[in-house]
C-alpha cells in the first residue's frame, strides 16, 4: 500500500485532515485503531468557534449543524450562585455553536464513506517508522495479517496516548504540562437543558457546568478530585451536588433523569515542541490538551488540522516546502493563546484548596471585577469566541 | 487631652486624613512613633492615579505636585527584552503622576505644619484602648512622660506592623495573605532615568523595573530572593544584573551611579477583614497590603482615607452614623480589586520557578495575548490608572 499522506487516527483531527486533503486532490489513507461506533461513543466537547464553523462549511460538512446546532450569542458565569451574563454579540459581535463533537465526527465519516477514501479501522499494533528518513511508512495488523503503508507524511492525529508522539525520540521534544489536582465528573441526559445558555459556575463546593448537546440532550458537570472513582456516584448524588453548586432558581428548574453516560475525565494543560519531526506532522491532541474550561480542545485541533492541511496542500500541489516548515511555529503561537484562555478560566473556576482563602477572594476579585468591567468582559468574550 | 479622631500614624495615609478633617472642621490628634526626618526618609512608591492626583488637589496639597511631578501616559512592559508598550491615553484617556511618596508626604506635612494641627512625633509605647466599649483612648510616653489622649474614634493609619490591626482579638478580624517567594532589590540614584516611561521587564533571569521620581532621580529594583541580603550587592552587581534583564537599547542608556538607597522589600499581598471594630477605623497598608508591581499601595490607602474623611465627617457634622456603618464593606470592595490587579501583575511579570516550564510559557502567551488584543491592553490600563 502506498499514499501521499498517512493520517493516524480516526477522531474529527484525522476525519477533517482527510477531508480537506481529498477535496484539494491529495491522497490520504486514515488508520485507526477502533472501531466506528468507538470513536462515535467518545463523548466530547460541543461548542464549536466561527472558525470551526467556517472550516466545517468549506470540507462541505456543515448542512447539519447549520440545522440543528443551537447559536449562543453568551455564557453565563456565576460565583457562588451569583450570575453575570458575558454577551458575545453585544460585546464584540459574534457567537459560538453548540453542536456536540460526536455529531461533528458522523458527518466527517458520513462524508468519507459517500467519497470512498480509505479508513482502516480496528488497526492493532500499529507503528510509525523512518518518519526521519527517507522512506516514512506505517506497520499494523488488521484481522490478524500484517500490512506496510508507505507514504510521504504521517499526520498524527492520534490523541494524547496515541503512538506518533511516542514515537518521536525523548530528546527531541520539549513538554509543558500541568495536571490539575481534580477532575470533572460529567453526566448526560436526555432532557432539555435547563438554561439556554451555558453555566459556568464557581461555588465553594467547587466548579459546576451546565450545558448541552441539543434541546433535547443536556450534559452537566462537577468537579470532583482527579482520582475520583465514577462508581461514588449514584444519579442522584450527581443531581443533589449540582443543585448545590448553582443558584437557587436553576436548581429549581433542573430536569434530571437517568444518566446514559457518566464518567469522570481528569483536567490538564499539556503542549509538546514541536509539532513537526522530519515527515511527522503532530495535530490536535497528539499535540497538547487543554482542560474542557473555555471549550478550546476540538477548535484548536480543528485550526491545527486546517494549517497542516494547507502546508501539506502546498507541498503536493504547489511544490512548495513553505507550509510544511512554518507548520509547527505557526499553530504554536495560536495554541499557547488558547492554553493560557483554557487555563485562566480554569483558575478562576475551580476551588484550589492549595491557593488558600486569599486565593479564593482572588477568584471573587475577578469575578466582580468581570461584572464591572466591559474590557475585562470583550477580553473573555473574544477568547471564547476565539481569537483570529 | 480629648480629640475627636485620635490618628495613629504620621504617614501620608495619617496626615492625609487629618487634613481632609481639619478641612472640614473635624478635630484631629496625630500620634506617630518616629520623627519627621524617619518618616520622610522612608522610600516607597511614586506613581499617583487621578484619584490620588484629585484628593491631594482637593486637600489644598496638589501645587508642588502639579509643578514638579511628571504626567506618564503610559508604561513599556518587556518580556526577554521584546517591548510593549501600554499607551493609557490612546486606550483610555487617562493618565498618571509620578511623584515621590515622600514628596506626598512632605508636602501633607507642610501643610500640617501651616495650619498648626496636633502632631505628636517620637510617641513611645503607643497603645489603643476600650475601641470597642465608651471611652476610646490612646495611651502614649513622650520624652519619658505618660500621656492619654481621649477621643470618639481611633483611626489606624500606623501600616502593616502597627499596633491598631495588632490590638484587634484575633478572632475578629480574618486575614487573606500571600507571601511570595521573592523581594525587589532596589536603587535609588541622581541621574536622569533611562526612559521617559516605566519599564516593567518580565526575563527569564527574574524582574526588573525601570522607574524614576524625577527627571534628575530614578529608582531602580530587580526580584531578588525574598531573604536576600542586600549585602550581597555592591552597585556595580546590581547594574550588572539590570542590564542583563532588559532589552540592549536600554542596557546601553543606562546612567549608573552611586546609589544613595539600597534596600531589599519582601513582596506580600494581604487583606484584613473587616475594617471596623467598633470606634477603630483601619486605612492603609494597616488593612492591606499590595506587592508594589502596579504601584497601588499609595493610592489604594488614599482612596480608604477620603472614604473614612467622608464618613466620619458624615458622622461629626452631619450626625449620621451612615458612612462609618459602610465604611469597611465599601472599601473592601476597591481593596480586593487592586489585591486582583497586583497579584495579576506581580504573577505575569516574575519568575515562579514552581510553576515550572509550563508557567513560564503561560507568562509568555498573557504577554504576547497582551500584544495583541485592544481589550486586553484597555483592561491592564483601566487597573494601572485606577477603577473608578
Amino acid at each position: 500500500m502506498r499514499t501521499q499522506v498517512a493520517i493516524i487516527g480516526g477522531g474529527p483531527s484525522g476525519l477533517m485532515l482527510g477531508r480537506l486533503l481529498e477535496q484539494a486532490g491529495v491522497d490520504a489513507v486514515i488508520i485507526e485503531r477502533k472501531s466506528p461506533d468507538y470513536v462515535l461513543g467518545r463523548i466530547r466537547a460541543g461548542v464549536l468557534e466561527q472558525g470551526t464553523i467556517d472550516l466545517l462549511d468549506a470540507a462541505g460538512v456543515g448542512a447539519r449543524m447549520h440545522e440543528e446546532g443551537l447559536i449562543h450569542t453568551g455564557v453565563d458565569l456565576a460565583f457562588d450562585g451569583e450570575m453575570l451574563n458575558i454577551n458575545f454579540d453585544k460585546l464584540i459581535g459574534k457567537h459560538v455553536m453548540v453542536y456536540g463533537q460526536t455529531e461533528v465526527t458522523r458527518d466527517l465519516m458520513a462524508a468519507r464513506q459517500r467519497t470512498g477514501s480509505k479508513t482502516i479501522y480496528e488497526a492493532d499494533d500499529v507503528a510509525i517508522h523512518d518518519f526521519d528518513g527517507a522512506k516514512p511508512r506505517v506497520t499494523f495488523t488488521k484481522d490478524g495479517v500484517s500490512h506496510t503503508l508507505e507514504c510521504d507524511v504521517i499526520a498524527g492525529c492520534d490523541g494524547y496516548h496515541g503512538v506518533c508522539r511516542a514515537s518521536v525520540p525523548e530528546n527531541a521534544v520539549t513538554t509543558f504540562e500541568r495536571v490539575y489536582p481534580f477532575g470533572w465528573l460529567g453526566v448526560l441526559v436526555e432532557q432539555p437543558p435547563v438554561a439556554e445558555e451555558l453555566i459556568y459556575a464557581h461555588h465553594a463546593r467547587g466548579f459546576a457546568l451546565c450545558s448541552m448537546r441539543s434541546n433535547t440532550r443536556s450534559r452537566y458537570y462537577v468537579q470532583v478530585p482527579g482520582d475520583e472513582d465514577v462508581k461514588n456516584w449514584s444519579d442522584e448524588r450527581f443531581w443533589d451536588e449540582l443543585r448545590a453548586r448553582i443558584n437557587p432558581a436553576t436548581a429549581e428548574a433542573l430536569k434530571t433523569g437517568p444518566s446514559i453516560e457518566k464518567s469522570v475525565a481528569p483536567l490538564r494543560s499539556f503542549v509538546a515542541e514541536p509539532l513537526r519531526f522530519g515527515s511527522l506532522f503532530l495535530a490536535g491532541d497528539a499535540a497538547h490538551i487543554v482542560p474542557p474550561t473555555g471549550a478550546k480542545g476540538l477548535n484548536l485541533a480543528m485550526s491545527d488540522v486546517k494549517a497542516l492541511a494547507e502546508a501539506l496542500i502546498e507541498r503536493f500541489i504547489e511544490g512548495s516546502a513553505a507550509g510544511v516548515d512554518s507548520y509547527s511555529a505557526t499553530v504554536l503561537q495560536r495554541i499557547w493563546k488558547a492554553e493560557r484562555f483554557s487555563w485562566w478560566m480554569t483558575s478562576l473556576l475551580h476551588t484550589f484548596p492549595e491557593t488558600g482563602n486569599f486565593g479564593r477572594r482572588i477568584q471573587r476579585a475577578e469575578f466582580d471585577y468581570l461584572g464591572g468591567s466591559v474590557a475585562a468582559q470583550q477580553s473573555l468574550a473574544e477568547n471564547y469566541v476565539g481569537l483570529p
